[in-house]
């Protein structure tokens, strides 16, 4: 059975601050025609800094900056370090320069590879009344 | 510089339906722990049927069941052909039975790889006023 896929970098997330800018690789720029149509975007990351042996055979850690938290599987908390290091944020999309995006909201570092961009749809991808433990609710 | 990267696959779509089951592999499955406190799940998976050269060099596509819909550029839509053949689904978590989760929502054939679970929290996750396109809006 196949076990594993390979995935290819999309762009690189080129600066970060309040808007930070995606840039797309020109090879795949032919990808955002459209993308304007949308306000949000999801966008799926390569947490370059944590693509090594150690951090992709982590299963549980004690996420930091909530307090009270107990050990918790990867599955059930954001931590970057993961077997597959893949981040997911939604974000803003601010403007759009030729091949780079501006956004807002995002959650990477720079530098870090871009594995896809997906528009965001309230339909399926938001659930305000979606619950959290008492834990994340204190940021 | 590095320009992709690898994935493992954590589990497979058991089976799908009004309700589907995801099955975690057995050494995946700490990964799990306390993810019963999340109601809904962000689900990475592999669009297997997708993985080949032709549907991976897809970079814009006309959007099939959205009458209207010009073509598009694949990170302006979720079309299962695009480079990375990963697709992002919010489900609602129903039960767990050891390392199997029941959910409901999920948008994945049966048999689909699992890359990553990651749980939904509202406040990051959930912007219900996220603008579309019309022809989004007649599903």
């Amino acid at each position: 059975m196949v076990d594993r896929g390979n995935v290819m970098f999309m762009g690189t997330v080129e600066s970060t601050g309040e808007t930070s800018t995606l840039r797309i690789f020109t090879e795949f720029c032919p990808a955002l025609l459209g993308i304007e149509r949308y306000s949000h975007l999801i966008v799926l990351y390569w947490f370059h800094l944590r693509d090594n042996p150690e951090h992709r055979k982590t299963l549980q850690v004690t996420p930091p900056r909530h307090e009270g938290a107990p050990l918790t599987g990867v599955f059930a908390c954001r931590s970057p370090s993961r077997p597959n290091p893949i981040g997911v944020t939604v974000v803003k999309l601010e403007r759009i320069d030729g091949c780079k995006l501006m956004v807002s909201g995002l959650d990477a570092l720079e530098g870090s590879p871009i594995v896809d961009l997906k528009p965001y749809n309230p339909d399926s991808d938001s659930v305000p009344e979606a619950e959290v433990p008492g834990y994340m609710r204190h940021l």
